[in-house]
């Protein structure tokens, strides 16, 4: 997908979310934000957003001297996300269709940052959720498809809700290789992250190799390329993954919520 | 007031905004953004967002050419708000306490962008916020202050939200100056947008010599700085106008929505 105009004063806004979680030195963000302006005139429109996302986070690694700031950030998502497991568990398995729940489960996992509000009432926004439809249904095809496949290839987002991937993986019972990024970069699970979610217990946990927010092919090793070019199936989590894949050959299930007004325009849905 | 480093993203959104509404060619809305990106270093920290705001909307006219992008939103702003003065002139008539409630539809004004929003439920809005309390509520002093007033100062913010303010003014019924921007800057009133708005009929308008969406003493004309330095009493509308005379050395009664995190935090309130 490419980056539009409405993704340059989105990049500010994460360079100073980021900066912030790096750092009280207020000159320092400034830096931050003074850097990635020097980037701006350079931001080609025709590469994905995930693309220009890693410039920025390096440069926010470079100023303020954390390799990766959002650590805590991460550890505490994954803590609060595993305190939800055995009720989201359970809800799967009473579910009448359980692999459809564990579905939404996941979808749910990609709204909520368990990190962003200690007093977000998680459970009541899942049984929202789970009332809905969803605006872009593909899980007929996504069921037909996992009946004859042997493998399933998932590509991880968030730390956190890593967690709620782990019900999902465990649901639909298939030999799954679950990918993370290849570096640390903003709150996206790396494989200590996902170790620490229980999914090595369950999947085999590979690095993509790429270091963006999002899986961009040619940023991704060897390694993964022959993991995602064999795969009978592939789960996409998150928008950085759909920015960086959109248009890619290959059958990829995007499970995802839209939390920017150019995805939702580009879809012709709404927000959430 | 101080420019926050979370104007800076904001900076990026309204540049884009402005830039849609005066072009449609994407190459020159990206030009207008790499040449914000380029004054991204040289904001003083210690300037007022407005002071920021007018270069970069001197860049928006620059790059696309049109003096006064928001022409059109401003005039249909101000149609729209006129279908509204009929019915509240009557609610603030019919009122127990006419002043206070013509505060509060000036106030309601500076929510209301009718330009955005052409369906907008503005009667619904108006119903909602006249049955709230203000979070900051300094209206007996400004009631009293006017009692023994003789002449008021009345600082316009944004095209059409003028006919919200020519209420309060009827209702006042003081000798009043009304002043404007010095130039076309965002949707803010010119006196071109005071006299369709009918402030005429009931004020004198000035023009505040300030080519930025707010009222910066320094690069206001001698003769409103003379009208400034002598008014009884003075009434300033909006965010720009209090982002540059917060700080400032007057009586000023500061009519306004919060809508920005910034200012609601400076304020410890909320948005809205």
């Amino acid at each position: 997908m490419n980056t539009y105009l409405e993704c340059i004063p989105c990049f500010f806004r994460q360079a100073l979310f980021a900066a912030r979680e790096a750092t009280n030195d207020e000159s320092k963000i400034k830096e931050v934000l003074d850097r990635v302006a020097e980037l701006v005139p350079g931001i080609p429109l025709n590469s994905s957003p995930p693309e220009t996302a890693r410039l920025i986070y390096r440069v926010v690694r470079e100023v303020t001297g954390r390799a990766d700031p959002f650590e805590v950030y991460k550890e505490r998502s994954i803590e609060k996300a595993k305190s939800f497991y055995p009720e989201l568990k359970s809800l799967v398995e009473r579910s009448e269709d359980p692999l459809r729940t564990a579905v939404m489960v996941a979808i749910a996992g990609n709204i909520i940052d368990p990190g962003a509000d200690p007093n977000f009432d998680l459970m009541r926004e899942m049984d929202s959720f789970l009332s809905q439809d969803l605006s872009i249904d593909d899980y007929e095809s996504f069921r037909h498809r996992l009946e004859s496949a042997h493998s399933l290839l998932y590509l991880g987002d968030n730390a956190g809700e890593t967690v709620f991937d782990k019900i999902l993986i465990e649901t639909v019972g298939k030999d799954v290789i679950y990918a993370v990024r290849g570096a640390p970069i903003i709150n996206d699970a790396t494989i200590e992250d996902a170790e620490k979610s229980g999914l090595g217990e369950i999947a085999r946990i590979v690095s993509s190799g790429c270091d963006a927010p999002g899986t961009i092919l040619k940023r991704c090793s060897r390694e993964f390329l022959d993991i995602f070019e064999t795969a009978d199936v592939i789960v996409s989590k998150g928008q950085g993954n759909y920015e960086s894949l959109a248009g890619v050959e290959a059958q990829v299930f995007f499970l995802l919520k839209v939390k920017c007004p150019v995805i939702a325009r580009r879809w012709m849905i709404r927000i959430g």
